[in-house]
């Protein structure tokens, strides 16, 4: 049970819902970051998302962004589920791995962020921009994660209701969640 | 040394100027959380940013956001310094000890915080928004603190840089910083 008296809805929507003043920026930030124009293709940016809210074992992020990255990425499913299980052997590119390393660190501090890391991710491709947005979607997702579970909202029941929410997200994207207005 | 070509500035003012589309909602979220109208004042939002910055040992979050709750609070800097120091004996009502506690739940995880938390900071009298609101500037913090030192941005030399930039923060808000373009 939520620890305030929210609208019902799943997860953030809840949240979104509750306060929309605070969700006008929180929706503009995931779209800019999971969404806008970008060398990291959406799938990949949907990865790193999905692989921090793992981490921090949120389950309503785990489960809506694995589901978002699924959708979009040639691996599907059993790929988001290797990322999440041992990054090591998951078939993702070096360039790809060398990132996800450094959101993972992210998920522990911003100062666990090693220059070995960078060196790796810098040596397999990775732009200054790459690195920039990896760091911030790793960080912002340190945030939502912490949202989410902080006001104990309600996750969904099972896989599939993440990815019944895919098609939507991926059609009129985070802009597109109904937001609220203050109580 | 940051860890990506940076412009010259410090924090996460390098960051601002290197990526406006990211900076854009970044600020606004600081904005509404900070210093829109609340039943929580300003001075009390931002001790909340302070002491999650300290607790993540981020030193430029945590030298602004000191200085702005200092510039806004009663007890001044005096005030900032015992909160960070020991929570417990720091000259605050119950009602804002109780959410800095949720706060420093936060800062661990959002998984963390608990029901006897939350039931103490509403028999201390916090609504709903306070409680939301306590805990999202905790989580956006979670964020802020691991973009900043994520990306090994510099940090300023003493507390006299951090006190030379409150008077602007306080008269033009975080929207007043300026924001880059994409390089």
């Amino acid at each position: 049970m939520p620890h305030i008296d929210l609208p019902e809805a799943p997860g953030i929507r809840a949240l979104f819902q509750f306060r929309g003043e605070t969700a006008k920026p929180l929706v503009e930030l995931a779209e800019v970051l999971l969404r806008a124009p970008s060398s990291l293709s959406r799938g990949e940016r949907e990865l790193i998302a999905a692989y921090v809210s793992s981490r921090n074992q949120c389950r309503y992020c785990t489960g809506s962004h694995s589901a978002y990255a699924a959708a979009q990425l040639l691996g599907g499913a059993a790929l988001v589920t290797a990322v999440k299980t041992d990054l090591a052997t998951a078939e993702v590119s070096p360039k790809l791995r060398a990132l996800l390393t450094i959101a993972g660190q992210v998920q522990t501090s911003g100062r666990a962020v090693t220059p070995e890391a960078i060196a790796a991710a810098k040596h397999a491709g990775a732009t200054d921009i790459e690195l920039h947005d990896t760091i911030l979607i790793a960080a912002a997702f340190c945030m939502y994660n912490r949202y989410v579970d902080g006001l104990a909202t309600v996750p969904l029941a099972d896989d599939a209701g993440y990815t019944a929410m895919a098609p939507r997200i991926l059609e009129h994207g985070y802009v597109g969640i109904p937001l609220g207005t203050r109580p």
